[in-house]
Formats: structure tokens, C-alpha cells, sequence
């Protein structure tokens, strides 16, 4: 069925409310298809579609909804249901519900719940937003170390239903403690006969529940792994990270990596959402970074102002203020963001040779970049506006020098922003640029007053 | 193992060159963790550590090294080993390892391989470098519609070692057209005597071998897939994309988009990478934005050199330029970077309503951080340089419009970049700058001839 056909079901479907066929429906179509389709109807004819859906079918497919519109279905739910979902949702989309919920509701919600849900859901939440834990699923499978292949496969084929993955299963001793590994294609190889003790791999990856998600993410990349489990302080296994979650982590980390870039990182609080965040935390964030970026703007336009002297002299030197800082700033930029892909890609690393290896590699490149900038500046200025030879070196020099240091401090600060335990990021692009503008005008009119600087004092005399 | 015993042990391996040993350390160690502690060998002593290995783990371990590495060692590696780590490589990366022969020796290769390696090699091969075909691989399961589950567990056994992942089966006729999927879960699960064709889901999600890699990564992470059948022009299927490699896709991708951010796209060549890239290619690139944004600066320059009336009767105005602009600039870096995450994240599409939406929420924001850098700005200027009320009104007003400007422009930017079809952030940060420097330009003087015009008339006179 594709997009047209779809959205045109989905409308039939919200009048006629015929559940064989919703339910049909749901069994054959992607969730993240169905739920984008589903956009179009409001809250209260989605939540009549939903009803009239079974609750684990109910409850699997409104997992997949975005947060808001979990929330906005949630408030007209009957109370009955409400308990339903949180029977069937998947163990890591409930405890992120919970989380949402008042404290009101939750109060009111845990006792309907059967204990062992109950400690789920509240040891799952427990774990503080941004965390491996807050991303965990505790749907995993679990054997003895004890048992036979074949009784493992026929314990596999009893719980699976409930799992997210059965591909990697977990072997644990009493206590929930992490003895090995083993996968349902090993499994499905092996002898029937053979003990899961001894076919099973020790001393598997692991990620703990207190470790930030990046750190999951990276791991699952690195090692191919379909699922990495997580051990809490007390060494017990409380859940899983399946890769479908970590390409997901992944994409909004990358994405808000480049929103940090522009320069709206924030320093601890939730990440900026240019549709979710309120406009107080909007305000907050990107005022912090513009008071900075300002606060060099005033450092940089105070001493311009303070050379009234030689700019009264040279009126046309004010002309190249803005060419010359802004080479430095934008090649600054572009080194900063090659040595932070390269980071990404694990190909620098946080030691002093790589910092040297990337020194040598940027400073001809800004060299031969700045000269072929300077030398573009110098002719048009010179046949545009007849500027004088004395001003043009000036000028040249200028943007030569700014470049380079443009250049070389760019490809710096990732390594500086790493020392300091920061993603390179939050020294962003408009921040590289402040910086290089201030240091662009010392470096600019240092050099002016040492060529021109005799031309002043004649004429002040 | 932790990492320091992995690093003795490669270096007294280097030395004795125990074969057992050697092998045994290659079974238990990951091999993304085995091939960083080779990092500390050079390139000979890591050939002759590899060729104490059987043909197969050598091509498994192969495999995992960089490009770099790989080409290295492959100068030095005699032939007939070169013959074996074709044979025995993972199609994917054999293919790839193939392209970056030089003719010659893929003239020497080819005859040495069987057919059926040969044909594969070449088909794979044949795919332009970052569409679908060029990361797929031919590893995959296939099993006949007819089959039973048990003899399709059968036949799994028998020909799993070969695949890059036993998970999703693949259920192909006469000519490789794909009928369906079916999963190793539902096949555990399942009735061993029910036939194939009955139980596989038809319809699956595919990717067409000259799609952009980019969109199978896509699929995958929104369809939640291990792995994504690839089918060519002829309907046939020639392999599949797995999680694993759209991981790495997705991370590679990413990073780039950050350094195209800065000021580094590549208008249809290869990425840059500040370690790789030969330096004309890194020139050329570089330059041509650094020219580009060299021309607005340019343009910014002659303009602001051309109002050399207003500025020698108030050579205060100067110092606020640098201020005034950059705000507008900053501001909308901050807005084109907040959309370009939303973007990524599918928060928002290319409609008109959403466009719409970004403006109502960007203009107040923008309104209020503009009032409030304005008085900040205008506050400093009266109490540190004693400006007078009327500049005062020119500068604040100027910052205010042009930061609502900048971030109403920087958070439109994105939808543009996205209907001419280029990615966002091509449209990097010191491009947005530099264009909003010259709007800056024009907004600040024009404001200033309106409120200060009667003075200059009046002094001339």
C-alpha cells in the first residue's frame, strides 16, 4: 500500500471505526508508516481508532507515536486503558511515559499495575535522562548457563513474543549476574546436546547504566553488536541497548551536534528543539551565546574606535576591516569543522601527535589560501578604488597573517574542547569568527601602524 | 583482555611470530580492537603476523583495516596471498579493496579467481561509489518459496559461515526476484512443516542499487531493519545493505555534513577529510568559498568605503559596524542550525505550513533577543564612550532589525538549500554571515542616514 492509498484508509477507517479492518491494517503496515498517516486525524479520532484496537496491539503501536502526541492521547484515555499500555507497552517506551506523567497520575497508576511491572517501570525510570539506563529495555532473554542447547532454544521459543530481541541471549547466574553471551546463530549451529555454559562467549561488552548514552551508542558502533547489555553498580544486568535505538540516539545526537555549532549549545540543560522547546529556554540558551559573541564584537569595535587617529588619516582603512577579520574567522571554520569530522570518524585522537600532524598539514594550506586571498584583495582594491602601494601591503599582510592563525587556531580548538571534556561543537562556528575578528583587528592595525606608522607622525608634526 | 596486555601481546607476538598464539589472540579479541593495537607495527611487521594465519581469518581480520592500511599491506603481500584474501573476504570490502587497484593488477587478479568470485567481484564493483550498490554485500541468506521451515534450517546451517548475518532470510525464484522475507525468530518460531511462500512477509522494504546510500541508511533506521534487500534495474536482487555498515554510513555522513557546515562542501567531488584529501584538492575546494565569501566581503567593503561622507563627519558609526552585522549573522546561524536539526530529525518537511510555522516561532524570538543585545549594546556605548542619544537610537535600532532579519533568513535558509535539492548545510555558517554582513551594512547605514541625514546636510552647508 503506498502513501496515498494509506492516508486514504486511515480516513475511511476513522469514520467507519470497523475494527477487523484496523486491526488488519495495523498487523500489515510499518508502525512508523501508519503513525506518520495518522497524523492527519486529531487527537480524538486517533484515540477512537486506538480503542478498538486489542492493547498489545494497542499498546505496540502507540509506542511509535512522538511524545507530544503520546501525551495528548494519554490525557483522554480512559483510566482502564491507560493501565493496559503500561501492561503491554515495550519495558524502555513505558518507563519514558512514566517519566512524563504527574506525579498525580503515577501515584495513581502503580498500584493498578502487578509488582513485577511495577519494579520495572520504577527501576528503569530511575535512571536520570541522557543516561545508557534511561535507554535501556529490560525485553531481553535470558538462559542458564545450565541449560542444553535444545532446552534453551524451546525456553527462546516459549518468551519470545515479549522481547525486543532474541538474537543475543543472555546468560545469567542467580543474581542477575552477567556470565556471557551467546547468539541464536550459534545456538541455531550447535549441537543440541552441548551446555550453553560451555559454547557461550565470556566476558562480553558491556555499557553501565550510569554511563552517558554517547558512550552505548559508540560501543554498538565499534563492535557490530545487535544489542549491548548493561550492568547497574550492583553488577547485575538490568537491561539492553538494541541498535535500532542506537542509529536513532545517533541521528539526534549528530543532528544537535550541528545545532550546537551554530552556537546554541546549552551547558547541561535539555538540548534546544526549534519546535518543542519553550520560549523561555529558547531566549535563555541563545541570548547566553550572543551576550559572548557581543561581548567580543564590543572588545573588537572599542579598539577600533580607540585608532580614530590613523582611521581619520586613512579613512580607507576601515574599508578592509570586515574582508580581513572575517578570512580569519572563515577559514578558522572551515579547519575547526575537517578536524572535528575527522574526530567523528575516529581518525585523530586526543594526542599531542596527531595536534602536531595537524598543525603541519593546515599551515600551508592557510598559507596558500591566504596568499591567493591577499593577492585577489590586493588587485581589486588597487583597480577598483586606486588604493595606495602602502595600504595594499598593509592590507595583504594583513590578510596573510589572519588566515594562517585563522586557520591553525581553527584546527586547534576541537583538540582544546576535547582537553577540556566538552564536544568540539559548543566552540562554535560564530564563536570561531568573534574570536578571529578580535584577534583579525590587533593583528590588522598592529601591522598598519608599523608600515604606515611614520606617515602619521610626519603628518601630525 | 584490556588494552595494555592486547599491546604486549601484539608486540611479543610481532617477535615470535607463534602461529597458535596468534590465532588464538584473533579468535578472542574483537577485531576493531586487534587492529588498533596493530597500530604500533609497521607494515611488515604486521604482514608477517597476518600471514601466519589460515586464508580465511587473514581476510576476516584484512577486512577490518583502514583503506590506508590495507593498500599498504597489500603492496608488500605476495601474490598468491592476495589471490586468497580475495577469495575469502566479505564481499563488500573485497569489492570495494578491488576499485582501488590499479588496472594492471585488476588485470592479474581476475584470471587467478574462480568464476563465481569473479562475477560477484565485478558486479559489486561496478556500483558508483556512494550509492546503494557500492555498500552492499552479496552475503546474504536466500531459500525457495517452497522450501519447509525445516529444510530451510537446513540449509541455514549449512551455508551460514559464509553470510554477514543469518537473520533475515531472503525468499527469491527463478531469475532472483525477491518474493519476501522471513525472519530467523519467525523460523524458530514457526511450524517446521509449514512451507516457506506461506509464512514470509511479502512486500518487503528494498532499496534500488542506484539510490543515493544515503536513503537505505534512512530506511533502515525508520523501519528498525537488520538488514535491507537491494535490488538492480532488472528487478533482480543483487544483495543487501546490514545495520551494522548504515551505522558507519550514518556516523560518516554526519560528520561531513558538520565540516560542510564550516565552509568545506564539495559541490559534487568526494568529501574533504583533513587527513586524506591531497592538497589541491583540499586548495581548490577551500579557496573556492574562501573567494566566495571573500566577494560579499567585498561588496560589504566598497559599500561601507562609498559612505565616506557620513562616516568622517561620525567616526563613531565605524565601530558599531563590526557589532551590528555580526548579530544579524550570528543570529542566523543559530536559526539555520535549530531548523537543520528538526529537518534531520523529520520534526519538520518541506511544506509551506511548516515554513510558516519556523517564522511565527523564529520573529518574536529573534525580536526579543535583538531588544535585548540593542540595550545591552546601547547601554555600554552611553556609559563607556559617552555616544550620543541620537547614534544611540541609529545603532539600537540596526541591531534589532537586523537580528530579526538574520534569524528570520538563517531559519529559512534550510527550506531553500532543501528545494534546489542540496543538502542544508551546504549553506554553512560563514556563507550565512557574510551574506547577512551585507544586509547589515546596507540596514545600518540606511537607518543612520535617516535619523542623522539632516545633520550632514546641515554641517555641509
Amino acid at each position: 500500500m503506498n502513501r496515498e492509498e494509506l492516508l486514504f484508509s486511515v480516513r475511511s477507517l476513522a469514520r467507519s471505526l470497523d475494527a477487523v479492518a484496523i486491526a488488519h491494517i495495523v498487523k500489515h503496515t510499518p508502525p512508523s508508516d501508519l503513525v506518520e498517516a495518522l497524523d492527519i486525524l486529531n487527537t480524538e479520532e486517533t484515540l477512537s481508532l486506538l480503542m478498538t484496537l486489542k492493547p498489545q496491539a494497542r499498546a505496540e503501536l502507540f509506542a511509535h507515536f512522538s511524545e507530544a502526541r503520546q501525551d495528548a492521547l494519554l490525557r483522554s484515555m480512559p483510566r482502564e486503558a491507560v493501565v493496559q499500555l503500561f501492561e503491554h507497552m515495550p519495558s524502555d517506551d513505558r518507563a519514558d511515559l512514566y517519566n512524563r506523567l504527574s506525579d498525580e497520575a503515577k501515584e495513581k497508576l502503580l498500584p493498578a499495575l502487578a509488582k513485577v511491572e511495577r519494579d520495572d517501570i520504577l527501576r528503569l525510570a530511575s535512571y536520570p535522562e541522557g543516561t545508557v539506563g534511561s535507554v535501556s529495555t529490560s525485553d531481553y532473554v535470558q538462559v542458564s548457563p545450565r541449560m542444553t542447547v535444545t532446552e534453551a532454544l524451546v525456553h527462546i521459543r516459549a518468551t519470545a513474543p515479549d522481547k525486543e530481541t532474541i538474537y543475543v541471549i543472555y546468560v545469567l547466574e542467580d543474581g542477575h549476574k552477567l556470565l556471557g553471551t551467546v547468539s541464536l546463530r550459534e545456538l541455531v549451529l550447535a549441537d543440541g546436546k552441548a551446555r550453553i555454559g560451555e559454547i557461550m562467549r565470556r566476558d562480553p561488552i558491556f555499557a553501565r547504566a550510569q554511563w552517558p548514552r554517547a558512550e552505548a551508542v559508540e560501543l554498538i558502533r565499534r563492535y557490530d553488536l545487535l544489542a549491548l547489555p548493561v550492568i547497574n553498580g550492583g553488577e547485575r544486568m538490568i537491561g539492553i541497548v538494541t541498535v535500532d535505538d542506537a542509529m536513532d540516539i545517533e541521528k539526534e545526537q549528530d543532528a544537535t551536534q550541528l545545532a550546537r555549532f551554530g552556537g546554541t549549545a546549552t551547558l547541561g540543560g535539555p538540548d534546544l528543539d526549534v519546535l518543542a522547546s519553550p520560549f523561555s529556554q529558547m531566549f535563555k540558551v541563545r541570548v547566553f551565546w550572543l551576550v559572548i559573541l557581543t561581548f567580543f564584537g564590543i572588545l573588537t569595535s572599542t579598539f577600533v574606535a580607540a585608532q580614530e587617529e590613523i582611521l581619520t588619516q586613512m579613512i580607507v582603512l576601515a574599508a578592509f576591516i570586515a574582508p580581513i577579520v572575517d578570512m580569519g574567522g572563515n577559514t578558522g571554520s572551515q579547519s575547526a569543522t575537517l578536524v572535528i569530522r575527522a574526530m567523528a570518524l575516529g581518525e585523530l585522537k586526543l594526542k599531542w601527535q596527531d595536534v602536531w600532524f595537524i598543525i603541519k598539514r593546515e599551515l600551508p594550506i592557510a598559507a596558500a589560501l591566504g596568499a591567493a586571498i591577499a593577492v585577489l584583495e590586493v588587485i581589486l582594491a588597487y583597480f577598483a578604488k586606486g588604493v595606495g602601494f602602502d595600504v595594499l601591503i598593509v592590507v595583504g599582510l594583513s590578510m596573510l597573517v589572519c588566515t594562517v592563525l585563522g586557520g591553525v587556531i581553527g584546527a586547534l580548538l576541537p583538540f582544546l574542547a576535547r582537553r577540556i571534556g566538552t564536544d568540539p561543537a559548543t566552540l562554535s562556528s560564530p564563536l570561531i569568527t568573534s574570536v578571529m575578528d578580535l584577534l583579525g583587528v590587533f593583528i590588522y592595525f598592529g601591522i598598519a601602524y608599523a608600515f604606515l606608522g611614520e606617515l602619521l607622525i610626519g603628518n601630525a608634526v
